[in-house]
């Protein structure tokens, strides 16, 4: 394995831990058994990849045939179940990791669909949804509208980062310069409005 | 391009539009912001086409290899944004584009998949999922029971048009006649269910 | 057909009977009309068998290519809507149908995953998904947290059941031993949970 396959698959596997918290999180929180917090932590990690490999024909997902997935995404599931207080006072630092986690996803998922021959937007936008994917089942699961919908430059952020790797690929630029720039613009948004209030206009729904 | 297949992407796109509104609707009555009104959008236009895609083996969707698609759901999405107040007058045409918009998406998503082998009847579903995929994911996606589910023969009137266009097609007549037949019945149906009542039958639920 | 085949197709339908039945009622109970009834009970027969071949690949789905499927869905429905009293009455042996169409589709949906190839683990979890994915569907579009994620030892008797399957390809004993292990395994765990009061333990929610 190269080092530029053995650092993205690091940061990947870095991407599906803290998703999988998120979603075993959510999951406590509604009170599911510990079965049900299992099956949310991997919905939440793997649901993105999945729908991004089922669109660009990469069958069966990666997430079914690459096994460090689901460990990774039980590992966190079974953390946050036995010691969900220890996540809740580590909130913000989950909220830094989230955010890496939709970086790196949202640049390999564009890098995976270009690879597959995709065009330019679409590739972007597949990037785009292989890092909202996942929170997005989550929220389904526990009939809550979709966070990702609602909340601060989400999922722009991962469509930005996710645009920095088509336009950079081309350009000719190096896989490696691209996954950088790209991960970090979408960081930087995701940041921003994080703790910084960057926000986008609102429509005022009729009066009615 | 011969001028049937123009005829039927211009019809095509105008269905894509006018779904695209109704998710940019709704998503702007739930005060989403830009990014969630348009995401929406896009999920209401192109979710149908993308689930018979990946169910008859058609990969990538076309909804992710021509940019038309995203370009016209996007327009939509950004004129529901920022006119919303002029949609909620133009109500009564949207239903009417609406029922335009499913009557079309209907035929021609079942002889989609009578072109990749489907049985009839299948094919006749197809085309109903092609036509009510997107409300049902515009539903889910804010936590309603999907409007299809309910409303007075919608999801009927698409499965009667895919219905006219398979049997049409098993008397040999020509594709053109089909469309134009099976879109006119699921048409009637659904004009008649919206200005003249027509409705089937609801079981009374248990007493307990 | 082999008496095995047939063995298993007759199970394989008998689950889907059950399982659109389920849909059905939970339609009845939200006062959808017939065509709602009829799709639900098609949604929840099906749901978890086309998922698991889209996922490894098999497509068009066998529920999309055999019409065996739609036309037993079709009845469930049609006998829910217009003898509702009567399933209301006859809840405790459908749950006793239920868990067999559990058993049932948790150990073939395993052994197709593993005839495409799939590693072990995964061949269970996509038996587990065969067997819960009706449901979980079924309870999205009628906007309720899955039951699955909170029945006790439901979703886990599935992976019980596949797991067995996986375990004695292992060992390399034939399908047929497999398979009414499995289902049997997946049955005593899901009436115990039923008759018995077993189940797992639940996380504490934070006190906030």
């Amino acid at each position: 394995m190269r080092p530029m396959d053995l650092f993205l698959l690091t940061l990947d596997l870095a991407g599906t831990f803290v998703f999988a918290l998120s979603g075993a999180a959510a999951a406590v929180k509604r009170e599911l058994d510990i079965f049900g917090v299992l099956v949310l932590a991997i919905v939440a990690a793997t649901t993105g990849g999945i729908l991004r490999d089922l669109l660009i024909g990469a069958v069966p997902p990666i997430a079914l045939t690459d096994w460090h997935y689901l460990v990774v995404s039980l590992a966190a599931g079974l953390l946050a179940f036995y010691w969900h207080p220890l996540i809740d006072r580590l909130r913000s630092p989950v909220q830094l990791f989230d955010a890496a986690g939709l970086a790196l996803f949202a640049v390999t998922g564009t890098q995976k669909a270009l690879l597959y021959g995709l065009d330019a937007p679409m590739a972007a936008l597949l990037g785009m949804l292989t890092g909202i994917g996942g929170g997005i089942a989550r929220d389904v699961l526990l009939t809550e509208i979709p966070t990702v919908l609602r909340a601060e430059l989400y999922a722009i952020a991962a469509l930005a980062g996710g645009a920095a790797v088509v336009v950079g690929e081309s350009f000719g630029l190096p896989p490696g310069v691209t996954t950088i720039a790209g991960a970090a613009l979408c960081l930087v948004i995701r940041l921003g409005s994080l703790y910084l209030g960057w926000h986008l206009p609102k429509a005022r729904p009729p009066a009615s």
